[in-house]
């Protein structure tokens, strides 16, 4: 499909790209680069491309296709590592949570003759690293597009096809609306997460021994998503800032309702809301994106009794 | 281990009570009671007892230990309808999410020589009623007894031994300590959850076939606790009303100090705070409380791709 694939940056997602790229037949080569010399190591013990270079402008030269994985913060220095060595006609794009602030990054490094289509995959895991990744990570998930004004149509069919041949579903919109959207489906429920969590760490008449041994019962869900990578859900906070903070209104002042009802003992209004709720979930199972089993069809690894 | 167990009740925990004691052998006979003839005509097809009684009090009659399986707004009517029915020495006890109310409700019905001993399996999915239950739902988890004072010992012993049979392990607290534990790890992840899928269905900028399709970037998480049954959880609301609000005061407190660092782009806060919560997943999952595998190591059944 592509001559020569760069991924820069190989962590959950990069090294994810790289197993399913190898999997399809996606690239007659593979180029891996990333910031530090272990994981570079580690990247090219665990196979994950054809070649290894610790230098980024270096293993973009002749890349076809160049995919740039790291926390969103860092795009723009990554941008204008590797702008000099692009090839004309290359298809650059990224993986980023945040799109405005990476177009703003990246843009602007991004010579005449580079296609420059930022992207979005819609697939994670809690985890990070080379290690991480697995080919089947895309399966059945969106990946949502942004390009900007004037971009080259084959060029974003190209990319289009990339994604489907990883699994993916293509969505196109605007980055504004991307990061609207992706601020209450991804980025409100991880800093939900992560402040509960915090929230009952903190707390003076529960220990945390009792947390633990208990959170069977509602509290372990929340901890998948506050044990992601720190980095890169800073980077996150701090590159889309204006609609996290938007829809952290709108989720406290939803919250300050539910409070009085708790309050006033308002049982009629707490069933509605506790009703209606159950439909979302209903849809997203219809729909492909969770599985239908009760407790997500986990199986606890039981300690030994005692 | 019991001559006949009654359970009033058979939804969930009811079901799941009914399946552990079958495979354990830990009733001579099993008597099943509910409230609606529904319910009551599928237990039956299920076969969950040895005997279906629509009667509450005449399924009580001369069984040795008694499980009160509603929900806890239920609690003192059911206490009421059993209470004169009830046989010198048996063990009376619960499974209600809140313990205070459920004393307040149920203890001025027992009768002289009844042993009332409220519990707690701190277990459960979503699903509710006479299907949704499996004998393996109390498997590694624990049990909280709230003992009232001047309990017997020998009882206590008793119904510990029965948890312990049913695949539990059991703990003894005040019900005052218990009512605000739950509180923080199962009361507040709900509301929580309940409350972000409701802000997101009520968004305008944002449809909800978007929330829907791109849920598996977090949001799908908190839907399976907001697909748990709405009576239940209104009455755990109307029913621990004190604990819940001290814990939502909390919540609040944080969340403010969290969106504060968002507001002035604060990374090194974010930073400490996405870092500290990680270390309470890894302990939940030392402690035999929840799978270590990505993402639940749920498997979506996936939608066909179009
Ligand atoms: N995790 C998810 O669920 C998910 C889902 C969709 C999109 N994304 C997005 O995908 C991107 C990568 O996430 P990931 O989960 O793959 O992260 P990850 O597993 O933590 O890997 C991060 C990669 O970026 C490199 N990197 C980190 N800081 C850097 C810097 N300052 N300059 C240059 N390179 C740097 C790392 O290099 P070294 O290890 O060599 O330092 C590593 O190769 C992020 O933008 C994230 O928002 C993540
Ligand atoms: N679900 C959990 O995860 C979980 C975990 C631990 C503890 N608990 C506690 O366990 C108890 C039962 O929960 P569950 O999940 O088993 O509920 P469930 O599946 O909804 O079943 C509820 C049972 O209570 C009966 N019931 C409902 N309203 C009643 C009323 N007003 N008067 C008399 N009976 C009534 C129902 O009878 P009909 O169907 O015949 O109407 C049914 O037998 C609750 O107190 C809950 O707080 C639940």
């Amino acid at each position: 499909m592509f001559a020569r694939i760069a991924l820069i940056g190989i962590g959950l997602i990069g090294s994810s790209l790289a197993h399913v790229i190898r999997r399809e037949g996606l690239a007659g080569e593979t180029v891996v680069s990333t910031r530090s010399a272990d994981t570079l190591k580690r990247a090219e013990e665990l196979g994950l491309g054809d070649r290894y270079e610790a230098d980024a402008a270096t293993a973009v030269r002749d890349a076809d296709l160049v995919i740039v994985s790291v926390p969103v913060g860092a795009s723009g220095s990554v941008a204008k590592a590797i702008a000099g060595a692009l090839k004309p006609g290359a298809i650059l794009t990224d993986v980023g949570s945040t799109k405005r602030s990476v177009i703003d990054q990246m843009a602007p490094h991004v010579p005449q003759g580079v296609h420059f289509i930022p992207g979005h995959p819609i697939a994670g895991t809690e985890r990070s690293g080379p290690d991480a990744g697995f080919a089947d990570l895309f399966e059945g998930r969106w990946c949502i597009l942004t390009p900007v004004d004037g971009t080259d149509e084959a060029a974003a069919d190209r990319l289009r096809a990339f994604w489907e041949a990883c699994g993916s579903r293509v969505d196109v919109m605007d980055a504004d609306h991307h990061d609207r959207v992706l601020a209450i489906v991804s980025h409100l429920p991880h800093i939900i997460a992560y402040n509960i969590v915090g929230t009952a760490d903190d707390l003076e008449t529960v220990t945390k021994s009792e947390v633990i041994k208990y959170s069977a019962s509602g509290f372990r869900d929340f901890t998948r998503l506050a044990a992601s990578d720190p980095t890169m859900w800073r980077d996150v906070c701090l590159h889309n800032r204006d609609a996290i903070l938007e829809m952290l209104a709108r989720f406290s002042e939803d919250l300050s309702a539910l409070q009085r009802a708790v309050r006033w003992g308002d049982g009629d209004k707490l069933f509605d809301l506790f009703t209606r709720t159950r439909a979302i979930r209903r849809s997203i199972i219809e729909a492909g994106q969770d599985t239908a089993e009760p407790d997500f069809g986990r199986h606890a690894d039981h300690a030994p009794k005692g």
